[in-house]
Formats: structure tokens, C-alpha cells, sequence
């Protein structure tokens, strides 16, 4: 079976995900109502129904693959090809009814992520990457993901979800970063990445990744052009410290602030 | 003229504004070409064809009336009636492309806000407020605005544009609210306020506001039941230190925290 039958499904993925997540985003409950010990967790709800779907037809089209996800766990993780799923990538934005979460869906095969897509639903727009690129769609159609070149990190906008998720040696590692970038944004998980795989981020540093975090990404952005690893250079797919860039010569620069 | 009339006006401006904007919004510029001294800015450029365009429209329909904008200034302040306009709302997020910006149309009447709108044309959302209530148009067509109960401040989705803006005094009193609540957001500007008057944000603690970043969104807190005042409860009209609530046992909570 090619590449390209991969990206089909894939998007057939995304498209059941969507259907499963929608009906659950912005739906008003009060948080007195919740305290009062209502099971109901609309977050939860969407997180898990997006990710039955999917499993349920991956296993149904590629009974031999291996699924991470974060929901529902892990199995056949020795096969050739896994998926790793991720229904809601910034469940913080979705719960306070913002747009800036994602379905992450990433296949590695033999441990190497190789084909990734970050599905919108709310906004209609889906980042996808492989070996042969990165491709945008949504507003205005289908069109090619292109990281800008940045020439350096006082030059560049930054993205991190929170400068309080660090703490102690990676607060201090993370402000070192951001007191030389022009411009730094909170709050976006996924949706970070792909602006950056589209060309309006320079740099994204983040901490505490899992796998399913970032797996899915990693084709987009260097499909588009870009890098991303560890903080110390290695691979970017166990998650942990993550640090992306459009331009390498921002990534090696962000490198050796992080790892001074 | 009646209240109605405004309301059908109201939206022929965001429409005008969306059209100027949206060329504009994700137009990927190197960081380095804009450094070599080249005059491009896209956000600029699209806040002040966006501006331009309203205040074309309004000169055109209601020659009386004053304007107050963030790109133009100010004249015929003295008037009745007085447009408030800032075409983009949340320009760093503009920047990187997230959609966590907007378009406000703020209309005042001997001083005092009596319509509102946010406009986000990427997203398709609009979000109006008058004396007669709250509305939404967007995804699955119109329906009425109303904030959420909420009995405390723990169980409260906080928003602010980036706790970094404070300093001092306001940044310890920030801390003593976001301490308190179950989840903060941050870096939605005007996008932030909306969700409070949908039901997904309970509170926004913001300072060194403009009247133009707020004028537009009191008839939509309003008119969706929720309160929003100045950190001392007195007028949010005129812009500062701003705290809006969708439940007012959390705007007293949160009162008390910010000006104790």
C-alpha cells in the first residue's frame, strides 16, 4: 500500500474525529453544576468519543497496526506501523470555548514519525505532513506549509502553552529565550506548531511533552520546512522538552540558551 | 431611527472591515526582510484599511456622529452619538496568525455604551450586544448570548491577555485572583470577553486598557447578563484596569481580591 493511500485515510480520520468532538465544544455547563458532583465533563466526553472512533477504524482498515493514545492506552506497540493519537491537543483552550486546540493523528513506522495531520474542526482547517511536504487546508482551499526564514531569535515571534509550566533550571532556561524574541504567545499547544509550519511563528519551546503530544507535528514541521527536537538536539519523538523552529539558524541559537 | 436600524448598520461595517482585513491576515513576511527597513506591515496595514472603511461608512450614513479610532483619533466626540472603533483587537495574535483577535464596533450614546460588536472574519463569528440582549452569529446560525452561573471564584476559567503586562502592585493583585481560580487563560484580547458573555469564561482581569479596547464589549457582557466594571467597580467606559465577570458573586470575589 503507497504514501498516498495513508494521507486519504487520514484524512477520513480526522473527518470521523471531528464529527465526534464538535457536538461537545462550547457546550455551556456551569461550574457550580459540575462541583455539585455532575459526571458530565464535556472535555472528557469529546476527548473519548473522538478517540473510539478512530481506533475503531483503524482497526477495522489496518488490523495488524499498533495505536498510543491518550485516552484508551496503548497496544501492539511493536508493530511496523502505530498510530498515536491525541483527540483534544489543548484541552485548556477548549474547555474555555477558544479555538487554538487540535485532533492530533501521527503515524511512525519502525519508531519514525512519518506522517502527521493537526485537524481543526471548529475552524474547517487541517496541517498534514509526510516525506513529500506539508499542506494547508481550509480558508481559500489546499495550499503548500512553508516555515519563513528568520535570520535570528530577536527577530522572532515565540509561542510557549505557558511560561507556568516551567519551573526552577527550565523557568530560567525558557526566560532566557524569551527576553531576546520580539514576541511571545501563550495559550496554544498544536495550534503553535502549525502557525509555525505556516510561516507566522519563528519558535516554539515547550516542557513535559508525551509522545502524543508531538508525534503527530513533527512530519508537519519538517515537512514544511522546519526542525524540532529535544532542548538538547535529540530526537523529538519520546516528547519531554521540545523546541521548534522555522529557520535553523533560530533553532540553534534557542539550542544554546536552553542548554547553557 | 430606531434601535434596529443600528443593529442592520452595525453589521454592514463589520462586513466592510472583515473585507479590508482578511487579505491581510496570515500574509507570511519574514522577520528579517521587515528588519532590512522595508515599510510593509501587514497588521497596519490591514487595521488602517479597516478603519478607514468604517469611518467612510458612518461619515457617509450619520454625518453627526462623532468617532473615536484607534488608527485616526478622535473627532465630533462632543456629538450624541459616537462610534468607538478598533479594528484589531489582539494585533500579536494577529501577528502569529492565531484567530484569537477581533474587530470592535462600539457605539456610544451621551457617554454611554449602548452597542456593541465583535467581528472575527477568519473564524465567520460575530458577537452583538444592545439593551435588548446578546446575540451570536457563526457556526450553526444565531442564537442568544448568555453568560454562565458561577457561585465562586475556585470553580472560575479566568482570562487575561498575559499576566507579563502586569507589574508591581496590579501584578500582585492579579496573582491573588489567579491563585484562587481552577483554570487561566492566557493572550485572547477581545476574544476573551465574548466567551464570558457565551458561557465558557467566567472572569477577565485585564489593566492598562484603552476605551476603544472596551466601549464595543459592554453591550455584549451586558446583554449576555454579565457585569463588567473598573477594578474599583466604578465605569468601565473608560478603559484601565477592567474586570468582567459572568456571575456577580465572582465579579465581587474578584473585586475585593484586586482591590484589597
Amino acid at each position: 500500500m503507497g504514501l498516498i493511500d495513508f494521507k486519504h485515510f487520514v484524512n477520513e480520520l480526522a473527518t470521523v474525529s471531528g464529527q465526534a468532538i464538535l457536538p461537545f465544544f462550547r457546550t455551556t455547563i456551569a461550574a457550580e453544576d459540575k462541583s455539585r458532583g455532575g459526571a458530565f465533563d464535556p472535555v472528557t466526553e469529546a476527548d473519548r468519543a473522538s478517540e473510539a472512533a478512530m481506533r475503531q477504524l483503524i482497526k477495522r482498515t489496518f488490523p495488524t497496526h499498533g495505536i498510543i493514545g491518550e485516552e484508551f492506552g496503548s497496544e501492539g506497540t511493536d508493530a511496523e506501523y502505530v498510530w498515536v493519537l491525541d483527540p483534544i491537543d489543548g484541552t485548556r483552550a477548549f474547555i474555555a470555548g477558544l479555538p487554538t486546540w487540535g485532533t492530533l493523528i501521527g503515524l511512525s513506522r519502525n519508531g519514525q514519525p512519518v506522517f502527521g495531520m493537526m485537524h481543526q474542526p471548529f475552524t474547517g482547517e487541517r496541517f498534514f505532513g509526510d516525506e513529500g511536504g506539508a499542506t494547508y487546508q481550509g480558508h481559500g482551499g489546499e495550499r503548500k506549509l512553508m516555515t519563513r526564514r528568520c535570520a535570528s531569535l530577536k527577530d522572532a515571534v515565540i509561542s510557549t502553552t505557558s511560561p507556568k509550566l516551567f519551573a526552577g533550571e527550565e523557568l530560567r532556561a525558557y526566560d532566557r529565550v524569551e527576553s531576546v524574541a520580539r514576541l511571545a504567545r501563550y495559550g496554544c499547544d498544536c495550534y503553535a506548531y502549525c502557525m509555525l509550519a505556516a510561516g507566522h511563528i519563528d519558535l516554539v519551546v515547550e516542557s513535559g511533552l508525551k509522545p502524543y503530544d508531538i508525534v503527530a507535528l513533527i512530519p508537519i514541521i519538517e515537512g514544511a520546512g522546519g526542525i524540532v527536537t529535544a532542548w538538547d538536539g535529540g530526537s523529538a519523538a519520546e516528547g519531554g522538552r521540545i523546541v521548534a523552529a522555522g529557520d535553523r539558524r533560530v533553532h540553534a541559537a534557542a539550542v544554546e540558551l536552553l542548554s547553557r
